[in-house]
């Protein structure tokens, strides 16, 4: 038997049945009127923002991301609590500038086409440069348009985010500006007559070593401290990038974020004299909504196998794509998993959970011990509230859409 | 530097510029007014299809597995050449009963909902069932209906298919009832009434290996002899899979197709006498179209950092996530891939091909020496035919869908 993630601690039970967002699983269940569905508890996101603005120095900004999870009456939620809403794509700028002013705005992202250069330029969103190329491109659309451009500049920055899931920094990179040579193209965007917004960089993302975020965000304030003085220029803002994680698998440890707050206070005091009067943001996606969603599908069958027990359900890999072990994962492991109206009840039944799919990858939990389950029970997947439906493919087998559903908004 | 997959061979250039289904690539980009766009060529699988019947024995049927490439215009393409349709959903069976009559489709995959199984009941659309558990509800269904369904019996084999890049034979599984317990199921659906179709047993898929093909082929033959002994009845038809790979990787061999036909008349005369009226069927997928798709994503940037060259295009995983690495592979190899304008010219540049995403997962060729490509140029990227589109995270990040046209229809 392999080990299941930890369940996020905002859940309770009552009477063996799981709750999310302060009501039993089979009310969303039923809510929805169907299976599967995406339960998003707005009270967590909405706890985690406001740990977040205690843990940090005053006046930290704080972005959402919103590819983390695009539901727009989440996002719409969020929104009004947030300083900032960073898209990567036209597509999220469109739905984005529908709840917050485009000066609220950042997108970044490779391959920016030119319209999505052009879009953002006339709707005054702030375009975080992701190369020279593209900075050209940006400058001669802007003039075509007859307008100042707000852009920033993205750094490749010249270290690496330690213990992260993905590291983005110190290497030959598709995303940011090498470092050393940003504060030239800074030169060349402000003689540019540009409205130069500042630094963002991105060192990594899915980080739970707590001592590496720290050190990271020292060296990104020391290294927009060191790009600033080269370009002869005070950022407005410099974006810190990052990489909270969420514990997803068995041995997993939440990050210390007031520990987190405390090392930032301490870089921002030793900063460069450049940054004096730069307002500083982070940009968070995972750790804001991750926790915050659940995924629950009814088990449709109840089957064993030369000795195994197969738990089918009737959601798979094509709502969850990343609890299969599919999705940017070498080594698949368990996410948290749960029977919902089992809560608390002996886990003494070896199972796997597998989803509808007519294919081997789309196993939701591998051998794992459950409270016992058979059909009509509803099996709940947690940390199902980042990069879940959208990071899934959802026209894998024409099977129906996943309904989703906001709690306490 | 990392090698490419290899061209699949239906592919020629002419004054170095790649044809698609006889036309020039930008003919079929001006033709969708958009990148990124797939291209499948009928042709291509029409040829598969005529070379599959020449190859295999006489009479023996040939299925299409939709789940490989469901886009309407192509399934309705194929409908007319082969003998049945396989689906994985109810999604699948209403738009394969558009294009074909119920009689020659069957309903594969576990975790069918008892409105799929009533749906599929009703039609007179052939049920594969995949458990005891499923035979129970089919059957209730049925009564409930006052129709004799026509069931299958999906078998796990005590076998397993040597050499695929799935296995799914000779272990516990989600899939097909075990075969020591299939003969007891078949004759209890007889003795309910129902229309028994026959036997399907699926050990495995995207095999590369003949030998192994043949081999899995004729040990499925001899238990589906056992097993119709054993249940002293003679199956209609026996579906005996499919599994049939295309090559995506350096060193990647095609199969021989005429040698595992051969393979498979040996098999077909020293069958058991129980399956001496039987029909034999082939359901094959990903080696009708894999080959058959080419994704053609356009060049936004070139970028260079810290001495590596990106280019950086406007597709990526979300339409195309296979040829990521991220989706049932553990060691990232890159696919075909080539830049559409200059086939033929000295691939003297090192590069990699990297999407429009903000993720590094977002890579479509690592590393790779390719004729010099810069902002404009096209690239394609082959093998994109089956588990292409409906297999990827379309709305990740909010880009613009993939357009799809089909030449030779």
């Amino acid at each position: 038997m392999k080990p299941l993630g930890p369940l996020p601690p905002e859940y309770a039970a009552q009477s063996g049945e799981l709750r999310i967002g302060g009501r039993p699983a089979e009310s969303w269940a039923a809510e929805a009127g169907t299976t599967p569905l995406f339960v998003y508890d707005f009270a967590i996101v909405a706890a985690r923002i406001a740990r977040f603005r205690a843990a940090m120095p005053a006046g930290l900004g704080l972005h959402y991301a919103i590819k983390a999870n695009p539901f727009p009456p989440l996002v719409a939620a969020i929104a009004p609590l947030v300083d900032g809403l960073d898209v990567a794509s036209r597509g999220e700028m469109v739905r984005a500038l529908t709840v917050a002013p485009a000066r609220a705005l950042s997108f970044a992202g490779p391959g920016k086409r030119d319209d999505e250069l052009a879009a953002a330029i006339s709707e005054g969103v702030t375009l975080h440069l992701e190369s020279d190329g593209e900075a050209d491109r940006a400058l001669a659309i802007a003039d075509r348009l007859g307008v100042a451009p707000r852009l920033a500049v993205r750094v490749n920055p010249d270290l690496e985010l330690r213990g992260a899931g993905m590291r983005m920094g110190g290497r030959p990179s598709p995303f940011g500006v090498d470092a050393e040579r940003a504060a030239a193209l800074v030169r060349r965007l402000r003689a540019a007559g540009a409205d130069w917004r500042g630094w963002h960089c991105y060192a990594g993302s899915q980080s739970l070593d707590t001592l590496a975020l720290i050190e990271v965000q020292a060296a990104t304030v020391a290294l927009a401290g060191r790009l600033s003085d080269e370009a002869g220029a005070t950022p407005p803002l410099v974006n810190l990038g990052g990489g909270f994680g969420v514990p997803y698998f068995a041995g997993d440890r939440p990050i210390d974020v007031e520990a987190i707050g405390v090392g930032l206070v301490d870089a921002l005091d030793r900063r460069a004299g450049s940054l004096a009067d730069s307002a500083f943001a982070l940009e968070l996606g995972r750790w804001l909504v991750g926790d915050a969603g659940v995924y629950l599908t009814r088990v449709v069958d109840r089957k064993e196998s030369r000795g195994e027990t197969f738990l089918v359900v009737d959601g798979g890999l094509h709502h969850q794509l990343a609890a299969s072990g599919n999705f940017g994962t070498v080594v698949r492991r368990n996410y948290p998993v749960a029977v919902a109206g089992r809560m608390g009840a002996p886990a003494d039944d070896p199972v796997s959970v597998v989803g509808c799919l007519c294919t081997p990858l789309d196993r939701l939990a591998d051998r794992v011990q459950l409270p016992r389950a058979g059909p009509g029970d509803l099996v709940a997947i947690f940390c199902a509230g980042a990069y879940g439906l959208t990071a899934s493919p959802a026209a894998f087998l024409g099977h129906p859409p996943a309904a989703e559903l906001l709690a306490n908004a």
